[in-house]
């Protein structure tokens, strides 16, 4: 067994379970973590040791609770807690303490987690970064907008943490090297989570493995009768989408390798190719998300307008200028492909693509492209991305992987026989890490 | 001209606008009716008077802000407010001030209005009421749990409310003999207003004439091109759908004296008789909403159920019981149905049907049956109720007309249309107001 910080959410909670180990000094494990390595990685926006440390012993002297017994978890700063600052990656909330916590965070709680503090989000889940860097290389962006919960993931501050994709947790999942897990929308209750598009926005969770995420998603979605994961191949569509031409050779090459490896460990695979149509949802969902996320903001817009970012502020301009015909008619074709997308997977379990252009752009301030993401979440569809490959600069080259509407569990199926036939890869650069 | 409480929330604008009435004057004048009646009505859950008068006089020392400038506005009390509480109807958030306006508010500000106060929802805008009684008659439910919002606006204590339908704008402004209007889901942002059940949670307007539905309708979606209304006769679809074994008569005659003078009045009058699966979303409908209501209320459920009404209790027990692949199969029931009732209205532009059974009924422990809101709500179709009749028992029952999805401005259309030629009648019962 390696030091406590580098188990997995299951290994944690076993561990606690069977008395090896406290959650105590699982805690202490990553706070020293953080201790060394926050200064350069920036992950959190809230966090206080000792409260950590104490909320740990009392889960130390509590009977189970439920299947996250004693593991530490980061929520975004956009997800309410009633007993922690949330302030949305925004001076306008600076101090401000929820009453409540978000529903998804007090099922975690109930379940056993312990909430290890709160991980930096971009401006309002938004474009606009934290201080997040990428911790594989801290010239490069995390990603975003769950930058924090990425990062801290990543770099072994904490087991797993919850994210929200509008915006993006896959993208961040893939330039940091690990799993991102974006449920169907509805999913995940968000009550208590800040909107930016209310018709898309979806909680997910980012994790170091497949089965923390059947963990987690077991305390999120209590009643879901999980099948029993593959033991046989799957049938994957390769799917590539008119944004292919967007992908750089790292990820064409992490795509292509997959799918050719998959055949070759037994999947059938298959050629899915969208209709032209289908690229009119670029705009289309670029629309609905200005549109929503604006109104959304009206009061932080209405009363707050100089404290918002340049960045922000041009995209709620934009937002407030477009009509009720012109969003009407974006979420006409939204609804249009969310009813017709099902039929474009034929006999596919899952379709297989790309999840970013390729490794984590330099610099921090831009949270990198968020399109290969986008569009699935406008859809609806569970979406997973596992860190498959690595790029020339020997950073993380996530795939992704697209499931039926609802489907979730038969994803994280599909999932399983994949990662278990591509296999995990060494992180060449961990050297690089300071680990 | 009568007292300023009496006019339109039209005309108190152009009235404030032309200097004939000052926003303090309509505002005393709405207090006077409160001191004299709230003891009876129990409409607000917050009101402060002195500070209403303060932001009245601001008002009036200021340029206009837009359109609905010096207007007073009640806010049903889940809907954030920044410098008003904001309970839910629940012991649990008493004293609760959030720190932002929810949208909708921030909108209506942002346009002028004065928000009055907060006023009366059933906990957590589902069936447990509040303390409010109808103001035509006491003895009987308001309806919810828009409770207070159609109760004030009914007994000219306010010109104007937000409620939401879950739940139900309709019902209560049918039983309190006003307007209510629920848009299509989406067509007003929800951020800041507590989740009933995320799917369909939808933010609507209570007023006492369809110009009002307008005027605050324009705040709220600035950026629509709203049709000019209808000078000819409209195609009307007759919907009596499963439910109208439930309508008493009253309502049954309502709906088809409505039928007989549209037609009279020009109107082509359609039978549409929906498949008899269309009665499977009524059990649907129950699984969404007990699932989303629990998993929305997991914060309060898992630190405060001693504090939730046994009523509320019994519906989350129900909700965290529901698996999801039962939860999965409702939602695509309901998927389904959004998407093939636009083909069941044929060449109508509108549904004509039931909004209530009947009558407000007797007590206040029950607000009365959602059944005749619940499913176009659930379908995201827009809808809105006139109060065009009257029961034996001289209590208004509303007729019910539903749009197309996002065809808001074409359903407004047809109700000034249908309102036109079925005519106001005088509230036999006013006597009995104290009015």
């Amino acid at each position: 067994m390696g030091v406590p910080r580098e188990l997995s959410a299951t290994a944690m909670t076993d561990a606690v379970m069977r008395g090896d180990l406290t959650c105590e000094s699982i805690v202490q494990d990553c706070l020293d973590r953080i201790a060394e390595r926050e200064a350069t990685v920036g992950a959190w926006a809230f966090l206080e040791p000792e409260r950590a440390l104490e909320a740990a012993r009392a889960l130390d002297r509590s009977p189970r609770r439920g299947p996250l017994h004693g593991v530490p978890i980061g929520v975004k700063d956009i997800i309410d807690t009633a007993d922690m600052p949330t302030e949305m990656g925004s001076p306008i909330y600076k101090g401000y303490r929820p009453r409540a916590d978000a529903a998804c965070v007090a099922l975690l709680r109930t379940a056993g987690a312990l909430i290890l503090g709160k991980t930096v989000t971009a401006e309002f889940a938004g474009s606009f970064p934290g201080k997040t860097a990428n911790p594989l290389d801290p010239s490069r962006t995390p990603g975003g907008s769950s930058s924090g919960s990425a990062a801290a993931v990543a770099d072994y501050m904490v087991a797993a943490a919850l994210g929200t994709q509008t915006g993006s947790v896959l993208r961040p999942a893939s330039f940091c090297g690990v799993f991102g897990f974006k449920p169907s929308f509805g999913r995940y209750n968000r009550a208590g989570v800040k909107q930016a598009a209310e018709s898309f926005d979806t909680i997910g969770l980012i994790t170091r493995n497949l089965d923390d995420i059947r963990l987690l998603d077991s305390a999120l979605v209590p009643n879901d009768t999980l099948a029993s994961p593959l033991a046989k191949p799957s049938v994957i569509g390769l799917c590539r989408t008119h944004l292919w031409p967007r992908a750089e050779e790292s990820t064409t090459i992490a795509v292509e390798d997959a799918a050719r490896r998959l055949g070759a460990g037994g999947a059938a695979l298959r050629d899915i190719n969208l209709p032209p149509e289908f690229a009119d949802l670029t705009p289309a969902r670029e629309c609905i998300s200005n549109y929503e996320r604006a109104r959304g903001l009206a009061y932080e817009w209405h009363n707050h307008e100089a404290l918002i970012s340049p960045r922000l502020r041009q995209s709620i301009e934009k937002g407030f200028a477009i009509s009720w015909d012109q969003y009407r008619s974006a979420m006409d074709l939204a609804v249009k492909w969310r009813r017709d997308i099902g039929d474009c997977f034929g006999d596919c379990d899952v379709l297989l693509g790309a999840c970013v252009p390729g490794e984590a752009p330099q610099g921090l301030d831009d949270t990198g492209d968020p399109k290969f993401q986008e569009l699935w979440t406008l859809l609806h569809l569970p979406t997973v991305t596992l860190p498959t490959h690595w790029g020339r600069n020997g950073l993380p080259v996530g795939i992704q992987l697209v499931g039926r509407l609802r489907s979730d569990a038969a994803l994280l199926d599909v999932a399983d026989w994949v990662w278990n036939t591509l296999g995990p890869t060494d992180r060449p650069a961990k050297a690089a890490m300071g680990a």
